[in-house]
C-alpha cells in the first residue's frame, strides 16, 4: 500500500517539520495538512534534509478532500474508550497490527494524525475505517504529534515495498453505501434514537472487513432487492 | 530489565525536553545526561507533563558513569559499517531484536543515544555490548534524536513489567575481563598492531554472549589458570 500521512489542522510548525522529516527517515513522501498554519522558517529548520519533502507537501481544506480515493482510512488516537464509543464495539489497533492489516493489499492508506492539544475530533474519527492506538504509559498517554507518527511509520516502514494482491473498495464507494445503508434504516423505520450509534457500529464492522469494491456492489445490491421488496409490499397493502 | 536512557552530549535542550515526555510515555523514568547544556524553560515547555522525570534526570561527566552497574548496554547509530568496524564481524541489532535480548534478564539495560550531528564516537561505541539500528531509508537515515529514543522505547514498551530470571554480569565486572584479556594477549606476544582489532572482536563476541557473573569468573579463572602455565614453563626455562 501506499502511505499517506495526514495531518489535520496542527498548530504547532516546528511540529510539521519534524513529522516531515521522519517521514523521509522512514522512506515515506506523501505528506497532506488540512488546514495547517503558516509554514515557514522554522518548519524548514526542523525538517532539516527533508526541506523537499515539506515544500512538496499537499494542503487542504478538509478531512474529506484528505482522505480522497482512499482503500483504507486508520485515525490515530490517544484517548481509549472516548464517550462516543464507550458502549460500542470499537476494537483499536495497535500500529504492529495496522501494519499485518495493510500486508497484501493495494491502494492508499491514509494515517490520520490529530490536533497537538485535542486529537481528532469524534466526526472525523467515523470517517475512519479504523482506529490505531499506541501502547503508552497511562500515567503519561498523549505524546507529541511526530513521536506518534514516528512509531506508526517505524512499524509501517516497508509496507509500500510490497505489491499487494487485494484491491480494497475506495472511501468514497464505502461512503455510498454508509449513505445508502442510512436511507436503508430509515425506509425500515429503525428506531430514530438508536441510528446514529448503529450507523457509527455499522461503519466500525464494515471498516474492519476491508471490503473490495465487488463486495460494496453487493451490499448495496441486496440493500435495493430489499427496498424493492418493501415498495412492492407497500404498494400491494 | 530495568531500562536506562542515557543521552551523551545533547546539544539542543528542546530535544532533552522531548525525550523526557516519550520516555514517560512509555512508562519509564531512568533517564541520564552526559555533559548536557543548559537546561531551562525551552526544555521543559517542550517535556510538558513530564516535568517531574526532567527535574529528576541525572547528570554524570562521562559515559563510564552513566552505564556504571549496568547488566547490559546498547548503542544506537544511524551509521551502518563505520570505519572501525568495516573489517570486522559486528552485527547490528533491531529495536525488536534489542525487545528480544532483553526478554528474561534481569538488571540495568543502558540505552546510550549520541549527539545530534555525530552520534556517539566509535571509543563509546566500544563501551557497548551491542549496537542498535533503526531501519530507516538509505536516502535520510538520521533521524531526530527523540524521534530515535521513540521508536527504540516503543519497542521496549513492557520490558520493566517482565521478572528477568537471568541475572547477567554487570559492565565493571566484564571491563575487569577485557583488561584481563589485554593483558593476557600482551603475555602471549600476541602480535601489538592486531591487539587493537582482536580486543574490539573480543567485546562483540561476549558483548553478544550475555555472559552471567559465573560465565565471567570462569573465563577470567581459565587465564589465571593460562597465565600460571606461561609463568611456570618461564621459571623451569
Amino acid at each position: 500500500m501506499e502511505a499517506r500521512i495526514i495531518l489535520v489542522e496542527p498548530k504547532n510548525e516546528e511540529n510539521i517539520g519534524a513529522v516531515a522529516r521522519v517521514t523521509k527517515n522512514f522512506g515515506f513522501s506523501d505528506l497532506c495538512l488540512v488546514r495547517p498554519p503558516d509554514i515557514g522558517k522554522k518548519a524548514f529548520s526542523v525538517a532539516s534534509h527533508a526541506y523537499d519533502l515539506l515544500s512538496a507537501c499537499t494542503i487542504v481544506d478538509s478531512v474529506e478532500a484528505a482522505i480522497a480515493g482512499s482503500a483504507l482510512v486508520a485515525g490515530t488516537t490517544a484517548k481509549l474508550g472516548f464517550s462516543v464509543n464507550r458502549h460500542m464495539r470499537m476494537p483499536f489497533f495497535s500500529p504492529h497490527e495496522l501494519r499485518e492489516k495493510a500486508e497484501g493489499k493495494s491502494g492508499t492508506l491514509s494515517l490520520l494524525f490529530g490536533r497537538e492539544d485535542m486529537g481528532l475530533l469524534n466526526e472525523e474519527i467515523m470517517q475512519c475505517d479504523i482506529v490505531v492506538y499506541i501502547p503508552t504509559s497511562p500515567v503519561y498517554p498523549v505524546m507529541n504529534l511526530s513521536h506518534a507518527v514516528a512509531v506508526v511509520l517505524y512499524e509501517l516502514r516497508d509496507v509500500e515495498s510490497e505489491s499487494g494482491e487485494r484491491e480494497l473498495a475506495c472511501v468514497e464507494d464505502k461512503e455510498q453505501l454508509f449513505a445508502h445503508l442510512r436511507t436503508f434504516l430509515d425506509e425500515i423505520e429503525y428506531r430514530e434514537h438508536k441510528r446514529e450509534k448503529t450507523m457509527l457500529m455499522l461503519r466500525r464492522i464494515l471498516g474492519r472487513a476491508e471490503l473490495t469494491p465487488r463486495e460494496v456492489r453487493t451490499l448495496r445490491g441486496i440493500l435495493s432487492k430489499a427496498e424493492w421488496k418493501i415498495e412492492r409490499e407497500e404498494d400491494s397493502t
